[in-house]
């Protein structure tokens, strides 16, 4: 029964509510997304957690005037809903349908585009300091959740915030939890506060006082060394330069409209302490977040989960697990083995290594930056490491790659889960660009396996002494090959593999796309083209043999690779020809110069080109001309 | 007079010396550094301001079995002349010399390679956990000054080593200052705690009871709670798991020994706040920091400085200081433009504008990531960033350029200083990689100035409505064109210059070194061989006009840059051919596939073959075989 909800399009319309109302809204805005997320798959748990603090911001803030910057992104259907997408949500994370995560080309209520974490205060202080140029009165929010501020970015942000003393307010969205359970001393901090009391003696001795009014008045007569006293444990913030409030509960609207309407009378630096529950209201949800962060379709009556995968051992596995399960295999073989990874234990399957060997896992929370370099650290001690970062996270650690990784020819093994095309999550999370920016450095292999067994025997191959710095890239998703528990077995660096002779055309592929160009070979051969297929395994080194063969004897060359063709696989394979003056037309499939949007894997796969049929098209194409 | 120095080649040998004999050594180990950095310049405050630390660190801990580790690595001079390299100390960063900064393969004493600031917590934390897992008593000290813990990683690495409470040692080098002084409220608030009564008390209450052998029992008794409350501000470090200590005078060695053995018992995350003086006992150093951060060459007798370079209007600029003058001319006829520069206000010559428009100019200190991604935020509220940060240490800040400029098409004006080989620093800060890295990145321009007409005209172009993310990198040191006041020009985005015609082969340079292939052009002339020489101008996009025209008419293109081969502008002309089947060879010249490491830029550019003597070379051997 959306009696209030349906009513509601932009938060003009809120503003017309009572606030007595406003938990009426909130439960219809549950219902709506509980509905449409049974049916539509999303980032649940955390969108059930914020409404409340979104009905209240967009209540008390005038949005879009002032802005509104949403940390990650995965809690903002709530301000989807409210901000004009109501009827469109159940386009939500479909191909041109809504992004998953806000979008400053979707809606003026979206001030700045997220989806990787701790930008928000970044990106919040560029526009109050906007504002404060233009001297315009527009106030800033970010709302960024406890596991974001484990970024060194959430922190350089505040650092600069607050010496500038920037119009700003802060929402530290605390509940306790990433994807994974929140590690970090910054987690145990926050419960302290919660926990401690504190909290309920700032309860009674300042937020009563809100209600009789007396809030500023209360505030400046405490002054700040008093407040720091009273609340020491709030200090971090202060010492930041921001002044500290709550922590308040983030599921009581009354509470919420009231402490922000106050707070906006406040001008400088400050930071809001809200206490939320990711999945409120929906108990399965409650029980177990990890799950419910984005647990596909279900029955909303039951909990139960619909498209959750019956593990069956006939299947394909997905190449997560194939690294869970085969790092525990090596930590068993080789004591000096430890995985690390920035708050994607699940994510990675890092989880199964947890249960074997709870004590060689490190979860750093999310920090990838700190991942790699805490990994070199480790590697120089004579351990072996194993971090596993998502493909577009480990942009942030590109750095730290370079300069302590590969500069120190260090036996540091990259394992990049989401390599390519990862679907739904759109443009911030496709993994297209490792394979280019890992190439460019000195002293690093990087490979890519076709499937299951490869990509055991790279991790094999990668922990073996003096293997040096080693990158695995592999896809979200499934293999190929459901019998991958096989021996182990080493592969030669910079060895690619002919798996077809052919002598009409000659396709190079990287990775996981090696399948769909061994499947369009075979559609080829019906038509009467001889096609050469090669898996090359490894962007760097790049096997010089096949190349030179290649470049000898064929006149069009494909290469194929989930990942930009910009700097790719087929750019090094073009890089060797022209050096050696080889009379060979490189068509180079992959992902195009520009920013794929959202889609199912195979709708945007196909999109490129470089599926089954775009790869069997092409090769039919350029054999015709010959 | 070096009566103790002339003694000590190893740590063993300090830790013969009577406590009462490190003052005086320590004043021998300064005349030393000031004597040798006269006259072979170097990084010469930061490590007159350490002296007494390291002396006090390494006659404490057991290196090199403790493993000790510099932050970027500028302070560890005196470090090495007591780690055996006193005699090599001439050589320093200097081409088969000493390295400016720690190294592994240097010295076993060098526990962690160093150069770009923030790392030492995370690496040392590695160290610490490994020592752990071997059941070693193994001591990690990671020494880092206020200017680096600006740096997000920092942070990262105290809130995982505080919630896996690592037994390290963290010590705080508060010298108020990094090469600019510092900034951010962390800065606020280290010197609240030094000036403030708690250093006082704390000397009183705590300091004095070391003299009475009674710490640890101090410690007990106070307890965290009681401990937290005397030492309110020291509270940050406490939130995030670390005990803290100090502050103590880090020029005070006798306090220092004594602290640092009591700390050297307590087990756990610690964090030992130290106040420094940069360039202390140095007075024209201590006067004035900035300056004698790396001063040259100077005579040590009047600190009269002999390398200083004559501002001559006749003679070209440096590129940086074009770019700070430029900038300055730009920001008055438009009123959105803003400079931003993450703590090189100096070093990239934004300090021009500051004194022009003091609140148009962002020093965010040591955070490249929160630097982009705040302007970003600017250009999203309407204004025009121009944000400068040297090349090296914008690979900190990629995934900030992918998902925060480039995603979302923001007119950000990223300016690379320092790009391509720098010369002595060495490999850490070579700038080689960005034009590969930058041209991955869909929405972005990559451009490089050929001289200061060029890049004077590329910021005015990059200024221009629309013109979307836009990077400009341009190199350490000097233009070519004195007289390069020139009224602005637009620069068509990807269009080339032809700067000469020619017919046996092509030459297609971008940047700066475009100079040196106009002189080997010229050279190859004489000898009767023709040359077609162009500018490209832009990386990304590149013209594909020019390249039609080349690739139809020679047999013979050299790429010339002042970076990586792999991936660089070399490959995306490659890449061009073989797409569209120019049969024509191409040779890279540029950085190849390695670390290069330190030395001359001319050096190293004649190393790696770039300079005109190489670029005539190939061009001579390429037509040769014609």
């Amino acid at each position: 029964m959306e009696i209030l909800l349906s009513e509601i399009n932009v938060p003009n319309d809120l503003r017309r509510l009572k606030v007595e109302q406003l938990e009426q809204l909130s439960g219809e805005l549950r219902d709506f997304i509980i509905d449409k997320c049974s049916e539509n798959p999303g980032h649940f748990g955390a969108s059930l957690g914020t409404i409340e603090l979104t009905v209240a911001i967009h209540y008390v803030f005038n949005t879009p005037y002032d802005k509104l910057i949403w940390d990650v992104g995965h809690q903002a259907y709530a301000h989807k809903i409210l901000t004009g997408r109501k009827d469109a949500f159940d386009t939500n994370r479909k191909y041109n349908g809504l992004s998953g995560f806000p979008k400053i080309s979707e809606s003026e209520y979206d001030a700045f585009g997220v989806g990787h974490a701790s930008t928000s205060i970044s990106a919040g202080l560029g526009m109050a300091v906007a504002a404060r140029l233009n001297n315009e009165d527009r106030k800033v929010i970010a709302v960024i959740g406890d596991g974001s501020f484990s970024g060194g970015m959430a922190f350089e942000g505040l650092n600069n915030a607050g010496w500038q003393n920037a119009d700003m307010l802060v929402i530290l969205n605390d509940n306790n939890i990433a994807i994974d359970p929140n590690v970090g001393a910054l987690k145990k901090y926050f419960t302290n506060i919660t926990l401690s009391g504190h909290y309920n003696r700032l309860k009674k001795s300042v937020w009563n006082r809100l209600g009789e009014s007396r809030f500023r008045w209360a505030l400046k007569r405490l002054g700040n060394t008093v407040k720091s006293a009273i609340f020491s444990e709030g200090n971090l913030f202060e010492s930041l330069g921001f002044r500290y409030f709550g922590p308040v509960d983030g599921h009581d609207i009354n509470t919420l409209v009231k402490t922000l309407s106050r707070l906006k009378t406040i001008k400088g630096a400050k930071l809001l302490h809200v206490v939320t529950k990711k999945g409120k209201g929906y108990k399965p949800a409650e029980e177990n977040q990890t799950e419910w962060h984005a647990p596909g379709t279900f029955d909303k009556n039951t909990g139960k989960k619909l498209s959750a995968v019956v593990v069956d051992p006939s299947k394909p596995a997905k190449y997560q697990d194939v690294f869970g399960e085969t790092i525990v295999e090596l930590a068993d073989q080789n004591p000096k083995i430890l995985g690390i990874t920035p708050a994607m234990a699940t994510g990675c399957s890092l989880n199964i290594m947890m249960q074997h060997f709870p004590n060689r896992v490190f979860d750093v929370g999310i920090a990838e930056a700190h991942a790699v370099t805490f990994s070199a650290g480790l590697a120089v001690a004579g351990y072996m490491p194993f971090c596993n970062i998502y493909s577009s996270f480990m942009q942030r650690a590109f750095d730290s790659v370079i300069h302590d990784v590969a500069l120190q020819k260090l036996n540091v093994a990259l394992c990049l889960d989401r390599g390519g095309i990862v679907g739904e999550d759109g443009p911030t999370h496709h993994g297209v660009f490792d394979l280019a920016y890992l190439r460019l450095i000195p002293n690093m292999t990087v490979a890519a396996p076709m499937n299951e067994i490869e990509l055991r025997n790279m991790m094999y191959t990668a922990q073996l002494p003096a293997a040096g710095p080693f990158s695995i890239r592999y896809p979200r998703g499934n293999g190929v090959t459901p019998n991958w528990r096989v021996p182990f077995e080493i592969i030669p660096v910079g060895k690619g593999r002919i798996l077809k002779e052919g002598k009409d055309i000659a396709v190079l592929s990287i990775g996981h796309p090696g399948n769909f160009a061994a499947a369009a070979a075979v559609r080829a051969e019906k038509d009467g083209i001889s096609v050469m297929h090669c898996d090359m395994r490894f962007v760097k080194p790049i096997d010089e043999e096949i190349l030179h063969a290649v470049g000898k004897r064929f006149k069009h060359v494909i290469t194929v690779e989930d990942g930009t063709v910009v700097g790719g696989m087929g750019s090094a394979v073009a890089d060797f020809f022209a050096l050696h003056g080889y009379e060979c037309c490189v068509e180079m499939l992959g992902v195009p110069d520009k920013f794929i949007q959202q889609g199912t894997v195979q709708e945007l796969q196909a999109k490129c080109g470089f599926d089954v049929e775009g790869i069997y098209r092409t090769v039919a194409r350029l054999t015709k001309h010959d």
